[in-house]
């Protein structure tokens, strides 16, 4: 099958593929918040029904949690690849910070170029299009959809995956494929294409110390009663030592060192880590002291307060001595770190800081570890070559910082390898108000799609 | 003019008494939230249509905050006495803590005793009105009000009372009496009369911890990155030594030693605080290990977070790593600490501990020195009969751990001597949700002030 007239199609027919990503993401699909759940179902409904009018056998299909979207469609004896992107977007607040509604996504020109301005633009629903969009325009050339395709979409990613592993389970025959193919990373430094073949695991943890029975007044109580905040402070402070190491016990067994070879390759990537903080408004690592920004990126586990709230926090002041405080914790890991051991290791190391009048109580978030491709299959150097000549830069293997579990999902269930690529930039403030996607990503993830699909299918 | 048929007077209407506290319960007067604003100045004007009907030449005063109410009535040789208390209430979250609407109140029948529970039930609405009902009673059964009185009352006292000092200066000609009576305090352990000589000040403040200019996400930048909420933990962390003293310079500088007298009446109360800490769940005295809790309470500085809140606080879980992190923090005050020095001397330490890539931003919330009242004018003595005649138990002299700022400012700039007193017991819930107060408070607090009348008039 011959690719030229393929991207010719895919170039002319751009506008098109863009108005269908807008009408995606009109639809609220945030998972974590149960208030969103029609509208996660509907975003899932938009999505079988496009696929069904590519020819693909389409549906949606039930978990406990949002549905999963499953197609088959294509034929032949080349590879058989599965598709993996998730449709739900993360919460939107803080709002105010939005310079536009997010679920009115518009094209805004930048001194950057074109992008699209909306929740879940890069994260995850533009880049899951560009494979759509794809297989749009080889149907459209050549009649026919290219090469035998299974196409998953999660509707829980944003959230801890809950159904995601009973489903693979339950339909692991369904969903084996030869390779996976997983779009939700980004490009290295905003410029050079890249396969991410190292992954962080997560544990997510939610504490509540409790002391009081009820909220007391700081005048008549304060100075006699344990104010919970105080006691949470403490052990949060006490997290990391002044080098940046995580004091939890244990909390470094099985993270294994960088091999040389990859070490070298990654100095070679020459990562410019005073760009990547500025763009933040910051300019000094954190962290661990001994150690590089891509390590502490890549390779080495962390442990970060991602939310805290007690007492009163509204405007002005109430003089409250709360009897409870809350915060949500989150461990990023690396090699062979234990997320349910650490689990245990942690809240033993929280409890047994608790004096006297108070307690804790405990919500698990999700759990992974972290995954490490193997690069065997032959899709991969194949992936890296339709990504090299598409950027016509050479593409890397990188690490990720962030945690993708459905990629040791599918070795662990499915017995299948992932080639983890993605279009996004480091500027998409993806998980933040204003996320973007950069419409060359866009119209270059279909174009590179496309030439995997002429190589693999 | 003879108390006993006030008395009666008193008894036979209580019912018609309560009915009117309830319609000025039902205005939720909450004068920190600018939503409340309108409702602030329909309390207002609520009272002084009452105070009107009595007789009192009543007005509500404009502020650049909510409206204060003066009322001038009587007349004669006797003491001229000016009555404050405070309309305005404390928020109600978290409302679901509530077992009902809290503007909706009504009376239950408890194993202690009859209670009328809403917002502002105890503090401070149902105190206010025990004075203004002993006035009614006085005037039905002797046609006139008992004597010259002055009634003055403030809506802003929940919300650091930023118009109070101003409007002192601008009316004190007008406001100046003999001796004043401020009813927001309680029994004494809920069972013997008191009053209050010794009031702590208070110092608030609220700051900001500035890291990047935006949320990132904790994947993706987690490990580099400055988290603020680690850097506002370990600040909050360090502002008591394990042995409970707080670590901010000069923190203690003008706190003076309770003398021998005052220590040894303090001991002869028998504070239960076993029985006082277990009200609320609680067993251990926390706070200054070397100090007594009735020291701890009354006589000693504290250092409390009222609030703290950063990154993702809804339900389920975001790996954010945010750009801000936030706290509320009051400080008690006793003796002399200044606390326009203590403000200085907290902000550099915060300061002195940022690290870099971390700003700091400050808002005051009102501030005012400790109080310690002259008990020399006869009025004391005439108002510690009083209650001792009510209660049938001796009253005592004692401190309070709150904050009344008004006292000192009665005596600064309008030189008058404060009576404190008020009826309110320990269950009260006052600034927590569920907040009551006892008809047999209500009740007694009313024939209580008749007695205070018939002495002063």
């Amino acid at each position: 099958m011959t690719l030229a007239p393929v991207l010719q199609k895919i170039d002319a027919t751009l506008p098109e593929a863009i108005d269908r990503l807008i009408d995606l993401l009109r639809i609220p699909s945030i998972s974590t918040d149960a208030a969103y759940r029609p509208d996660c179902a509907r975003a899932a409904d938009w999505l079988v029904a496009d696929l069904a009018a590519l020819g693909f056998d389409a549906s949606s299909r039930p978990t406990p949690g949002h549905p999963m979207v499953v197609a088959h469609g294509g034929s032949g004896f080349g590879t058989h690849l599965l598709f993996y992107g998730h449709y739900d977007v993360q919460p939107v607040d803080p709002l105010s910070l939005w310079t536009r509604d997010p679920f009115d996504p518009a094209i805004e020109e930048t001194a950057k170029g074109r992008i699209l301005r909306g929740r879940g633009a890069s994260d995850d629903k533009g880049q899951l299009m560009t494979f759509i969009e794809a297989c749009r325009a080889w149907k459209a050339v050549h009649g026919t959809l290219p090469g035998k395709l299974t196409i998953f979409l999660e509707g829980e990613e944003e959230s801890g995956s809950p159904s995601l592993i009973p489903f693979l389970k339950a339909n692991a025959e369904e969903l084996h494929a030869d390779v996976a193919l997983i779009c939700d990373t980004g490009l290295f430094e905003s410029r050079a294409p890249a396969i991410t073949t190292m992954l962080r695991g997560l544990l997510g943890e939610e504490l509540t110390i409790h002391a009081a029975t009820r909220d007391l007044h700081s005048g008549m109580y304060g100075g006699l009663a344990q104010n919970p905040i105080h006691i949470l402070s403490k052990i949060l402070a006490g997290l990391h030592d002044a080098e940046g190491r995580v004091q939890v016990p244990g909390f470094y067994d099985g993270v294994t060192e960088l091999s040389d070879e990859l070490r070298s390759q990654w100095q070679n990537l020459a990562f410019d880590h005073a760009r990547f903080l500025g763009d933040v408004g910051l300019s000094v690592p954190a962290g661990e002291q001994d150690r590089t920004p891509l390590e502490k990126l890549w390779s080495r586990p962390t442990a970060e307060v991602n939310g805290i709230w007690g007492g009163y926090t509204g405007d002005g002041f109430k003089t409250v001595l709360p009897g409870e405080a809350h915060a949500k914790v989150s461990f990023r890991l690396v090699g062979k770190q234990d997320p349910f051991q650490l689990r245990e290791n942690f809240r033993a190391w929280v409890e047994a800081q608790l004096p006297a009048d108070c307690t804790v109580e405990w919500k698990g978030h999700g759990n992974s570890p972290a995954s490490v491709m193997s690069i065997d299959h032959p899709a991969f150097a194949a992936c890296r070559t339709a990504l090299t000549e598409e950027w016509g830069i050479p593409a890397a293997y990188v690490g990720a910082g962030g945690s993708i579990p459905v990629a040791g999902y599918f070795k662990t269930y499915l017995g299948m390898d992932a080639i983890l690529m993605g279009f996004a930039k480091d500027d998409d403030q993806i998980h933040s108000p204003n996320e973007k996607y950069d419409l060359d990503s866009f119209h270059k993830g279909i174009r590179c799609w496309a030439r995997v699909l002429a190589k693999l299918a």
